[in-house]
C-alpha cells in the first residue's frame, strides 16, 4: 500500500460532535483538550517530528474554534482568529522545513487545520446573498443569518498524472518551478468530468499527447489551501510532445531507471518533487514497477 | 473500461478560447454556435436521445453566455438567466425520465451545464468581502470588482462504495430513498482526508464496520449541483453491521447472484440505482467480478 504525505492521520473526527453543542461544550472544557500552535498559519514542529500544542485558553479572546478531532478521546482544537486574513499562496522556507519534519501522521493533522482554517478565512461571506456569515457545526462550515444557506469547506480535486510510453514516463516543469525541478503533470478536475476523462485533457491540453487508457494509483490532500489530489497513470498512444508553454516549459520523458537514480540521489536527470508531495510517490511507485 | 453516466463527453472544453475574448467573440458570432435548450433547468430531448439546441439569439436579451465548448469546431453555449434563481434540490419525473433517455455523452454535456449554471446562480456575491462579482473566463469563473478575487466552479469529491467480506458486498438505504431502493454507501470527502481514509470514515461512521485495504473502481460526474463521485470498494475486517439511524435507515449484505438477479430483472433483493447512477456501475461491475 502507497502512503502518500498528509495521509495516515490518526484523529477521530467525531463527526457527531459537529452536531451535539452539549457534547461540544463539554470537550472545550474538558482539561484534556489542546489547541495546535500555529505561527502565521505554521505548525511548530518538535524534535521527534510531532505537532506542538497548547491549552484552548492560549487563544486570543475573539478567537473562534475549530474541532479538529478527538485524539484517543481527547479533543483537539484549531483556532480561527478574526482580522489575520487569508494564508500567503507561497510556502515559506520555515514552512518547507516544517514539512520534512513532520511525522507522516501528524502532517495529516495539519493538513487539516490549515485547509479548514484558509477556508473560513476567504470565506466570511455568503457567495449566495453576500451578507456576512458564521461558523456552525463546529467548525465545520458557515450559515447565512440573512437567507439561511449553508456553506461547506471546498475541498478541489486535481488530477496529477505522468503518462507512459514504451517503458518511460512524461514529467513536465512549470515556469514557477525551482530550477531543475520536473515533476507530474498537473491540474484541476472540472464540472462535467471524470478523473479518466480530466487526465486525458490535461496530458492533451499541456503536452499534446493523446492518452487512452488512465489507471488510478494514489491519492492525498494537499492544504494548500485546499486541494484532494489524485495521482494516475495514462497510457500515451505516442509519444510526440506538442508543448503548451503557457502551462509548461519544458517535458521529456524518463526512464525507470533514470527516476529511481533520481530519487535515491545518484542520478542527475531531474530534480524531483519533496517526498510528502504525491507526485514523489507516484514516480517512486512507477519506477518501481508497483502503479 | 467501465462508463459511468455522465461520462464519455466529446465536446473539446476548448481552455484557451476562456482566456482570449476575441476568440470568444467570434465564436459567439459564428454562425454555428448554438445555445442548449434547457427548460426551468431541465433538457429537451430528442427521439435519437439528443440534447436539443437552438439559435444564440433565442435567449433574452439580459442573459449570459457560457462556453461549454466545441463540438467539431462548432462552438456550443449554455445562457445564465439573471434573476432565474437556483435549481430545485431535488430531480423531478420529467428530469428523471431525460436522463434515462439521454445517450452518454449527452448527459456529460449537459451535466457540465447543469453544474456550471447552478454554482453561478448560487454564487453572486465575493464568499471574500460580500460584493457582487462578474463572470468571466467564457463563465468558466467570476471576479470581484472590490476585492479582486477569483472564484472557480465546485467539484466536491464524494466517495461512493461497498464494503466486501467473504463475497458479499454492504449495501444500505437511507431514509429519502424510494422505497425499496439500496444502493452503495456514501458521503463527502472533507478536507485533509485521502479518498481511501474518507472511504474507510464512511463506511465506519454509518455502518460501523471495519475496513482495511480500499481499491479504486472508477469515476463521474454528478450535476445535482456538483459532486465529483468517485466509486471504490473496500475489504471489510467484519461482517458485523452497527448502524447509524441518523444516517441510513438499513444497511445489509448481498451476494453477487443476489445483485446479477437485481440487475437483470430477475430478482427482488432490492431495488437498484438507476443505470445513469455509478453506484449500479459499481455493483454491476462487483457482481461481474470486473471491479
Ligand atoms: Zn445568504
Ligand atoms: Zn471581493
Amino acid at each position: 500500500m502507497l502512503t502518500p504525505g498528509f495521509t495516515g492521520g490518526t484523529l477521530d473526527r467525531a463527526d457527531a460532535m459537529r452536531h451535539d453543542d452539549d457534547a461540544l461544550a463539554a470537550a472545550m472544557g474538558n482539561w484534556q483538550a489542546r489547541l495546535l500552535v500555529l505561527h502565521n498559519w505554521e505548525p511548530e514542529v518538535t524534535d521527534d517530528g510531532r505537532l506542538g500544542w497548547t491549552m484552548l485558553t492560549e487563544a486570543p479572546d475573539d478567537a473562534e474554534f475549530v474541532l479538529l478531532g478527538l485524539d484517543r478521546g481527547r479533543p483537539r482544537f484549531a483556532a480561527l482568529l478574526p482580522g489575520q486574513g487569508a494564508p500567503p499562496p507561497f510556502r515559506s522556507p520555515t514552512l518547507f522545513n516544517a514539512l520534512e519534519q513532520l511525522q507522516p501522521g501528524e502532517a495529516a493533522t495539519f493538513a487539516t487545520a490549515r485547509s479548514l482554517l484558509d477556508w473560513h478565512a476567504r470565506h466570511g461571506f455568503c457567495a449566495r446573498c453576500g451578507t456576512a456569515t458564521a461558523i456552525f457545526r463546529a467548525g465545520w462550515g458557515r450559515r447565512c443569518p440573512n437567507c439561511r444557506a449553508e456553506h461547506f469547506p471546498r475541498t478541489d480535486p486535481v488530477v496529477i498524472m505522468i503518462a507512459e510510453h514504451n517503458g518511460r514516463a512524461l514529467i513536465g516543469r512549470q515556469p514557477s518551478f525551482p530550477a531543475g525541478r520536473y515533476s507530474a503533470l498537473a491540474g484541476f478536475l472540472e464540472p462535467g468530468e471524470s478523473i479518466e476523462e480530466a487526465v486525458r485533457r490535461e496530458i492533451g491540453e499541456e503536452a499534446g499527447v493523446e492518452v487512452g487508457a488512465v489507471r488510478y494509483v494514489a491519492s492525498q490532500p494537499w492544504p494548500f489551501p485546499s486541494q484532494l489530489m489524485i495521482a494516475c497513470i495514462g497510457q500515451a498512444l505516442t509519444d510526440q510532445i506538442m508543448l503548451d508553454t503557457n502551462e509548461l516549459e519544458d517535458a521529456k520523458w524518463v526512464s525507470r531507471a533514470e527516476v529511481l537514480a533520481v530519487l535515491n540521489g545518484t542520478g542527475d536527470a531531474f530534480i524531483a518533487p519533496p517526498p510528502y508531495a504525491i507526485a514523489h510517490t507516484l514516480l517512486d511507485a512507477w519506477a518501481r514497477e508497483l502503479a
